[in-house]
């Protein structure tokens, strides 16, 4: 079958309802729980963080929820995405599979992030919120909730982690200009980050830290919420827009994959794809393998104890079951800052459980080698999260070479790397290292992570 | 008429040939004189510059020229390039007007630079030529002809102006990503780079400089050939992609332009996007203004005059009857350095002259607030250049706002503004000045033009 290289959708075929993969699991997930009763999680007790609305999503076993309208039509500004088949980059490779990716980055902000921002911030709006706090490691998830308020006339305000508020001045400008306000944590502005500067007034800060700040300014203000860009089910059933166009586009032209992988951080980006097409492996109609690849240097699925854990540093969130590196572990900063967390997502952690996917490390050096091969064929300039994506493809592609078999990848590109660029300055001058793991810290932050039997 | 956001053509939908604008012009354009006898330049004085067939098309008054099927295959990573209908913009204005942009930024470089960028190396790989050198600016040109050189692997070695390579160092990654060779310019590689660098070891630059040094290395090989991103007949051409394809997609939804506005630098997105245009307009179809929008500090077409210049500061080029401020003019530094050029592409300065077009110039700090508007509202965030053509889109819909007229607008988005961020930080810091012109150096400039009465 002849087909072109950019598989599109028109706007009236884009899905209209999420996926919620809860309903179909064979076991249900372990409760969230409360963070000083340890008892599960009510929905009074996520009601000072998250409107109603995103609570209950939070919490349903519905299979489909519906998108809004009004979300319809910021999606729309961007949506669907297209899917491409991966042409020259076989060609480069020699191989005999075929190779696609699903393109996230041609949204405004250039991820996957909008995909949840902006449900996020309608039912925050319809609910009265004036104003949203959120964290940001590298950027993406805070422009694109930056993006997202400017659309529904909310304040935003954001907590950068301060090494990256340093280092990659320009995403703080896309946040500004999208009418967000940026604070480098920690900061001045909370006690806990008052707290942490007093002992070292350079300190370079970290997701957990600013997750923890955005949620006390979030907490202290009855018209605030605030907004987390992964990790939640919510959030991974909005991104599941990406794998529901992704099964269109595959129908279309009469394709289904052998091998899907994606890359994960919070599980998001990887969720979104996956889950759709793990609806359509439940119901028998294809048999894909689904791959998680993660960092070598922040291996959570690979490394990680599955158990209860915070999703912030000063514990101050619900506690959830997830593989977890322990909340106080600080990553090594590799230049992939969106998979830097030191937790899983509790429904990534509870598919791999279940052995519904399996999961695979790569180290950063062969993940940029992969992006420059990508972009030198296909033409885009991947994010540094991503090529972790492409370099498991490539792996698989090869090995396809090595056995002749003709097999269909699947993978999403979740982002560009446009403001990256410091980090292929680094490969391509030879000053990047594959940062070691430090296996002592991880065992350190996990000793100190409270033990709880559920 | 009900349609959605975003138009798309199918792969299989892609105009197949160029439009060449000469075959319909109702006067025909001042030839090209060599530089130094002014007698009409032979396809022979291009010959160490150009490959032959790039020659031909420069000369040709063939109405279509075929886009050969490689250049098709590589278009195909990213065109045909979606066309926006602007709902939101025209929401946030309040404007009965209807705005639809073309949006060029989906390219692998992110601007509509590579599409001539490919054929030109094409035209060069078919005729043996192993390497290309160019000159670029703020980089848009140079990350798209080692994009391109990388399709066909030919090497490809750049002379970034000094200044933006100091103040905009991400461009250089990108161009080494796809395996570009950099230099500074004024640079110690080549005479006339020494000769500057021995009266200011800092020069900081400017194009016409970096012009003479990429043209001096590859008349100096056999095997090397210089590339031009703008300003000749043959690049206009090879964009006229960009008008062809929105034709389409305005005929797909039933809307014809009222007024047609693009940025001109040195006129090659102007006239991808309106030579197309101009063709329906000369055949009675439709009968859209047609509109110039440059920088008030580089008014080439408003405050420039009409006479035979060189392309660039050495005087190494052919002479072209132009819209020129002088090649020794070297502009103020604009945040929108593909404008700041000294000359005007010979055939938009000819149009121009006909009466077929009109200009207007817009200052920068009017461009960055309309880019703001646009990316709060279409989410986009564009480069410093179509900020131009946005603003002058807007000052329409504001019209039509006083007058109640419904007028259809069309322009070009030249390219996003990812790699601009620095000048955006400096707008909205209130860093940013409207730069006034300064009539004593375009004076002076114009006075060092050799007088050629042709």
């Amino acid at each position: 079958m002849s087909y072109p290289n950019k598989i599109f959708l028109e706007e009236n075929e884009m899905p209209t309802q999420w996926y919620n993969i809860t309903a179909d699991l064979p076991e249900p997930m372990p409760p969230a729980l409360h963070p000083g009763t340890h008892e599960p999680a009510t929905a009074e007790d996520f009601a000072p963080l998250f409107p109603k609305a995103l609570i209950e999503q939070e919490m349903t076993t519905q299979r489909y929820v519906d998108i809004p309208g009004e979300v319809m039509d910021v999606y729309k500004l961007w949506r669907p995405t297209p899917l491409f088949r991966a042409r020259r980059l076989e060609k480069l490779l020699d191989t005999p599979a075929k190779i696609f990716y699903k393109y996230e980055g041609v949204s405004p902000a250039g991820s996957h992030k909008p995909n949840t921002a902006v449900p996020q911030v309608y039912y925050n709006a319809m609910e009265g919120i004036k104003k949203l706090t959120t964290e940001t490691g590298a950027g993406q998830w805070g422009s694109s909730l930056a993006f997202a308020c400017a659309q529904f006339g909310l304040e935003c305000e954001i907590w950068q982690v301060a090494a990256s508020y340093r280092s990659k001045p320009y995403r703080k400008t896309m946040m500004e200009i999208w009418g967000g306000k940026v604070h480098p944590s920690p900061s001045q502005v909370t006690e806990y980050g008052r707290s942490l500067l007093a002992l070292d007034n350079d300190h370079p800060g970290s997701l957990g830290i600013a997750i923890s700040e955005a949620v006390s300014e979030a907490v202290a203000d009855e018209n605030t919420r605030y907004a987390l860009g992964s990790v939640l089910n919510h959030v991974l059933m909005h991104q599941t827009i990406i794998g529901e166009e992704a099964l269109l586009q595959m129908a279309k032209i009469g394709e289904t994959p052998d091998v899907l992988v994606g890359c994960t951080g919070g599980g998001s980006n990887f969720g979104g794809l996956a889950f759709p097409f793990m609806r359509e492996k439940f119901k028998g109609k294809m048999n894909p393998v689904i791959r998680c690849v993660e960092p070598t240097a922040c291996p959570t699925l690979t490394k990680g104890e599955y158990r209860y854990d915070y999703g912030d540093t000063a514990g101050m969130t619900p506690m959830m079951k997830m593989h977890t590196l322990g909340h106080n572990f600080i990553p090594e900063p590799i230049h992939a800052g969106g998979l830097r967390y030191h937790g899983m997502a509790p429904l990534v952690s509870h598919v791999y459980e279940l052995g519904l996917v399996d999961a695979m490390s790569i180290g950063q050096k062969e993940c940029f080698a992969a992006g420059i091969m990508f972009a030198k064929s296909e033409g885009i300039v991947p994010a540094p999260e991503p090529t972790h994506a492409i370099a498991a493809a490539i792996r698989e592609a090869l090995a396809c070479k090595e056995t002749g078999e003709e097999r269909t990848i699947l993978t999403a590109l979740c982002g560009h790397g446009h403001l990256d660029l410091a980090s292929y300055e680094k490969y391509l001058h030879g000053e990047m290292q594959d940062l070691d793991l430090d296996q002592k810290a991880i065992d350190e932050a996990l000793r100190s992570v409270p033990q709880v039997d559920r």
